[in-house]
């Protein structure tokens, strides 16, 4: 089941049940006014959605053409945004394009921080800025949307705590980061809004491709409309979204519609390319001795997209332009 | 107007209009369902909320007598919980203790972090913890209730985007600390939980002790029952709550119902006592070489409350056990 939030003058939009093909969805907000309230009563609500969802393929509902300017993000606000960094690799050339060794516990203890989840942006949204000499960059990630976890939590009990899987833009300012890391308590101005895919999904709509809290599928990313990744999110995805879970859940509990993010897609192999500019800038850093791709600038676009094997796109296209403000 | 929370079977329970007194409630969910609901459309809601505040304090709607046992956190969830360490005493002990130097750019560059927001305490919950070994503490906070605030707003701009005020009881695992700030990404683990106070007020409650963005009244603190600090929560609050909205607006926007906290009320006369067991240990580590205050233990009780020059409790008494659970 393929799930969306039609913008409306409402500030969480309307539900709406997309086609698999993502050419077409229908309103589901009778059934539960938002997708946060459908995550607030997901037992009873699910069986509803997924009948709406069988009437929709079978044509047995009116539906709309989709239009991806009409939607907002899945949740267009959140009770939290968790964003996790499980891809060893990506850490591992931060270190090292500024000499510093991994990490303690790298393989052990997962890194997250949490983000701010108050305005989520939608997938065609501007990602505006204020100033370009901060050093504004993309991060293709893979996220999930969980139920109710409560605290305790084990891997072994995670998985059915996710919902829903989607894509998210965890946008970053990377020449804020490092005077913002150093004051010792995180990342903040740092993090801007992050985007999220037109479309969340169940796993099954995923098929062999969920297994094991990953998705083994390719994430593909576009700047100003050339590939510049094509990395894969399964096989070196190190703390699954199930490990991931229960490093959340050591010392509190989560209420449905948390979004828990992979952390930038990154892959050992060159050959597939970014997920982030910040890793072209360390691989530079690394060959030649200094970074020479800049970072986003005023009008540069970032589009980002994932495949089935069959070419079905499962959660739609991500598609923003930078948009400079003073 | 004092506004609060009845425990009700949804989510986010029932908006409550409160007595100045705190005496008596009346039901305020049929002119908004709940607080966030309030929120959301603040322009529109809120004359009609102090209207029936009115017609409480005459004693012109049926009331019922408050019992805190009853009331959820003002906001059960919210879309973002952003504490602050406004008062640099706080900041000087800890690194003090630890000879450390301050960090750089502290009294012009503030300290926030960004907590979790989705499960957030009533005034009288438990703080269930899992282990005594992770060093439990308490933070007696104030904390304001934002509305819209979009991203540039300055701090000129930013008392009127402050809604409500009331107290918070910023939970800390102290222990997992150390290890968690090394990893570079912040709290996570160790900020379980934050209660926060039966009531939120509207600042014109708070008379001339609101002023300049700070609360100037004394935050009580006791635990099991003996007063432990009475911290004045104005001068020494070096960023105010508007400098502190200006730091958080530079690079994002953030919605109705934000919370931001003002970080742990701390006082350079140490006559005041303390407002979190950390800062007693590091006054034993500088004075004695190590700290001997133990960390809250199973069964623990601790109280907040700020009253006016008058007595008047302006927004009741946080009141919680720390219970332990395997």
């Amino acid at each position: 089941m393929k799930l969306a939030t039609l913008k409306t003058e409402k500030r969480d939009g309307a539900l709406l049940v997309v086609k698999r093909d993502l050419s077409a969805w229908t309103r589901a907000d009778d059934v539960a006014p938002t997708l946060q309230a459908a995550l607030d009563d997901w037992a009873q609500v699910e069986p509803k959605l997924r009948e709406r969802a069988k009437e929709l393929e079978a044509g047995r509902v009116p539906a709309e053409a989709f239009e991806v300017q009409r939607l907002l993000a899945p949740l267009p606000r959140a009770y939290e945004w968790v964003d996790g960094s499980a891809y060893l690799n990506h850490i591992l050339l931060v270190r090292k394009a500024r000499k510093a060794a991994p990490p303690p516990g790298l393989e052990t203890d997962p890194l997250v921080y949490q983000g701010g989840s108050g305005d989520l942006l939608p997938p065609t949204a501007d990602i505006v800025i204020r100033d370009e000499a901060w050093g504004c960059d993309f991060e293709s990630e893979v996220a999930v949307v969980l139920g109710d976890v409560p605290m305790g939590t084990t891997k072994a009990d995670a998985a059915k705590c996710v919902r829903l899987v989607l894509l998210a833009n965890d946008v970053s300012l990377r020449h804020l980061i490092p005077d913002e890391l150093a004051k010792g308590f995180g990342f903040f101005q740092s993090k801007p809004a992050t985007a999220f895919s037109p479309v969340a999904c169940t796993p099954d709509e995923l098929g062999e491709a969920w297994k094991d809290g990953r998705v083994h599928l390719t994430l593909k990313t576009w700047l100003n409309g050339v590939q510049v990744g094509d990395t894969h999110a399964g096989p070196e995805m190190h703390f699954s979204f199930f490990d991931l879970v229960q490093h959340l859940a050591k010392t509190r509990n989560y209420v449905a519609g948390t979004l828990l993010g992979s952390g930038t897609v990154s892959n050992a192999d060159r050959a597939r390319g970014i997920s982030c500019l910040a890793e072209r800038r360390m691989i530079e850093t690394i060959d030649e001795g200094a970074p020479k791709t800049p970072f986003l600038k005023d009008g540069d676009r970032v589009e980002l997209e994932m495949r089935l094997p069959d070419g079905t796109s499962v959660f739609g296209r991500l598609d923003q332009r930078v948009r400079l403000v003073k």
